[in-house]
């Protein structure tokens, strides 16, 4: 038993069957005492249905810690967690489960911006244990056979420690031999930080897992908002026969983040805002705008026509970056009223790093659809506000028989926002009411704001979404292979094109909307950014 | 000056001028005291600015009490009557300027739902004025002479009795010679009850005003929601490029009261839901959704739309009368808790009636933009709720991807409420919130109530709007000859046909949504009344 960290959890003690080893490492009789949801589940998905294991290598790690952790709690909470399912953390020290639990709750506590209650901790904590594994090791990884059954339950992998481990994780489980075709496995960005990367990573998993076992995560895919995309897009009407070059004039992504680089300079500075938000967020907020309806909601379908638009994106090159791109990095400025410093006073800063925190694009999609309907996408740090939205720009009238009011009509928008709040609205011309000689038109919003819709449903961030969906074993919001490097190809054009042409980024103040440079891009176009 | 009536007005006396006979019956000192609002005008406008005196014939009848003083003191406390307007008040009784104002007061009393503002009443009460003609009378018209001066004031005569008077009122005029072709007169419904007593009018109109110079009010042209029409259609693209039938699958149009005849059973027995509402309220509301884009909006363009779409309604004639009409009439029942007696039990009642008290039909526009688009109507008394809306439902999308949630997708909808509340709303699909392991729809609203999006302006009724046209002399928002004649050529041919049929109209309880046939009516298509 000490060998694998294993110890009853301090609470639910009772729960645990002392004379099997592996249900000591894991409660598996906790399930008698909750109800199943799967007991009203139909017949065919009970059929295949089996238990879960989340096993989470780098369990103590920062991204278990500030997202795993209070994802799983979260889903605790909502009752979410079939009653069946197993968390094992795996790491490098030296923790009993008690000490692994009193970790998590430290965490939840720093974490959670909510109360926790007593009865779902009570129920979560009995979910957890702990493994000491040298994830080097490849010995080490026999421990897990004891405590993996993978004929009964399903194991979900969760690599949540830095991609360099990838390959000896994926050696040692297969050495542990507690791999099947059922097991899964978890990892999220940075998958790579160029193409060659990418495939390396791709290439050692692929060793152990089939592309259908290999879930990647981009936290925006699991965002309401974006989910909300399919159903706007392809289950009404008014927006289905208006989503192409005849009706759209040209559509804006931002993410503009507040914080600047939160004391990771040096995984940063490698990295920049291209690779680390537009690579990943920006373009598959892209995707989703852009893509054919696709024929189902099969994983298989949508990332078809995700590829397809990744693949008909116009090249960024030397010859036209600098029409098509903008660099930026912050300047000492303001945000909120307090003073923050420059990218290259942050500390542990390069004083000559030239890496972007802002980056602004014009791309083209040379297809059917989108012909001629340009997609500005920027993101950057330190910028006035945290806000991400789409704006779809509907064209201009033909003609304008109300001169009276506007010289130039202004443009029907659809805008979709993901942060801080999740919300559509739409703008439209309206008459201002009253009885003025002339009509005259007023822009309004017809809005929906999910918070105040749905106030009863508690909205869940990506992460308890995706996390969830890893577990059920649905891969219809994780990325492909495929899809990944289709990105990265692109990018890495860019990133190329601007090496190529060596210039040094744009500056920009903090708490501003980045250089002026990214205003003329749209200028140039007779356009300007939504603000 | 008892011959004409002509007191000085009780509150401001001190604003006549006793010296001159015609200021004395009307006080046009008054505007030497009040800011112009014509001092700003642009030029142009400037140059042919003339005063406008508003003679209402029948100022002590029930249309003047209950609509026009309250309008007209209305755009006073809204600041905007023209400082130089006056008011003639017209009747056959022997009145003088007093005991008029004091008339006038009492009915503001009783039928404004506002306080009587001192300031406001003090104003509006120095441009009211009485002059007794007994309307058969040709020679009595004389005195008009000693009061008008058309040369330098417009003369905005508002016809405000029966339609019998109206050829008196004319010859009248003529007889004094006070008309010019400045001069305007205002009428409004019932103009008519049938195309031929309707020429008889306008013939008789058309003798001493151009057609120019006539104002034909349905006052539900001067309904904000309803001009609001022009702006959602020609100013949003999004709603532009789908107003056809390729993206509509049909409309409905609902006028629902809950009063009953209100103790005009004599009035309303002879003419009848049919010709009571639909004729004009709904054939104009059904005009401004289905007219051509006009290319500006004078008024000839705009008419000419509207005659346009009146000439390619598809006739409804005795061999399909069945399955295009319902005529109802309400029996006794219920309306917010209280028993009201039915129609044959009104006040008065000829029990044997068989007048229309609810009247729908199914209306098919031959044109190119429209073939295939049902136009539902219906418009009835004595309904569950006193509403007001236009519906125009889209197409239900070729393909189902969220079989999930819908086995048929719920169509878009665009909700414009008249009544009781003005606004505007989308329905259409979103995702619910959550993270369910399909993606779930929920009908949900894009929504712009307008009193709540425009809390400062306040929003007048259609009444105020048109009368204020009238005098300004704009003649958009009332309807043509041509116009109102095309409406009643078809509305005919339908009263045509029910009497070729001769079957009673289908009883429907007080307090319902009319008969069943009326169900019936769409149900036959595959289709629901909005409920």
């Amino acid at each position: 038993m000490a060998l694998n960290g294993c110890k009853p959890n301090p609470q639910p003690t009772k729960l645990c069957d002392n004379n099997s080893h592996k249900i000591s490492v894991l409660p598996r009789r906790y399930a008698a005492s909750h109800p199943n949801p799967c007991a009203n589940m139909p017949l065919k998905d009970k059929k295949s249905y089996k238990p879960c294991d989340l096993i989470i290598y780098g369990a103590l790690g920062d991204l278990s810690r500030r997202k795993l952790f209070i994802s799983l709690y979260r889903l605790e909470n909502a009752n979410l967690l079939e009653a069946d399912t197993r968390i094992l953390g795996v790491d490098r020290h030296d923790n009993d489960n008690a000490v692994f639990t009193a970790f998590v709750l430290k965490n939840l506590q720093e974490f959670l911006n909510d109360k926790i209650e007593n009865s779902v901790w009570q129920r979560f904590s009995a979910r957890l244990s702990y493994l000491k594994i040298d994830l080097t090791q490849q010995d080490q990884y026999l421990q897990l056979k004891a405590v993996l059954t993978p004929h009964t339950r399903v194991a979900v992998n969760y690599f949540a420690v830095s991609p360099v481990l990838f390959k000896n994780i994926c050696h040692g489980l297969q050495h542990a031999g507690v791999l099947n075709q059922e097991s899964r496995m978890v990892m999220e960005k940075p998958i790579g930080h160029d193409l060659q990367s990418c495939k390396e990573i791709n290439d050692a998993v692929a060793k152990v897992f089939s592309e259908a076992q290999v879930f990647r995560i981009d936290h925006y895919l699991g965002k309401e908002t974006v989910l909300n995309l399919l159903a706007l897009r392809f289950a009404n009407s008014i927006f289905t026969t208006n989503w192409d070059h005849n009706t759209i004039d040209h559509i804006q992504v931002t993410v503009a983040e507040e914080v600047g680089i939160e004391g990771r300079f040096e995984y940063f500075d490698k990295t920049g805002q291209l690779r680390d938000m537009l690579q990943n967020h920006l373009l598959q907020i892209l995707t989703f705008i852009a893509m054919e309806p696709p024929v189902n909601l099969e994983a298989k379908s949508i990332r078809n026509e995700k590829i397809k638009v990744l693949e008909a994106l116009r090249p960024i090159t030397a010859s036209n970056a600098d029409e098509k791109t903008v660099r930026g990095q912050y300047s000492a400025g303001f945000l909120k009223g307090s003073a923050v410093p420059g990218y290259l006073e942050e500390d542990g800063a390069d004083v000559d790093s030239s890496t972007e925190s802002f980056v602004a694009l014009r791309v083209d999609i040379d297809n059917w659809r989108w012909a001629g309907v340009p997609f500005y996408l920027r993101t950057g740090k330190r910028m006035t506000h945290k806000r991400t939205e789409i704006v779809i720009y509907f064209k201009q009238l033909p003609h304008n028989i109300f001169g009276d009011s506007f010289r130039e009509l202004p443009q029907n928008k659809l805008t979709i926002h993901l942060q801080p709040n999740e919300g559509v609205d739409v703008q439209i011309l309206n008459k201002v009411p009253g009885i003025d000689e002339h009509i005259k038109l007023q822009k309004t919003k017809l809005d929906l704001s999910f918070s105040e819709t749905f106030k009863k449903s508690s909205i869940f961030g990506g992460y308890e979404k995706l996390v969830l969906e890893a577990m059920r074993g649905n891969p219809t919001l994780f990325l492909s292979r495929e899809e990944i490097e289709q990105a990265w190809i692109w990018v890495d054009s860019i990133q190329d094109a601007w090496q190529h042409t060596n210039e040094t980024p744009k500056q920009y103040q903090a708490g501003s909307w980045g250089p002026v440079a990214s205003v003329a891009l749209l200028a140039r176009d007779n356009r300007a950014w939504e603000e």
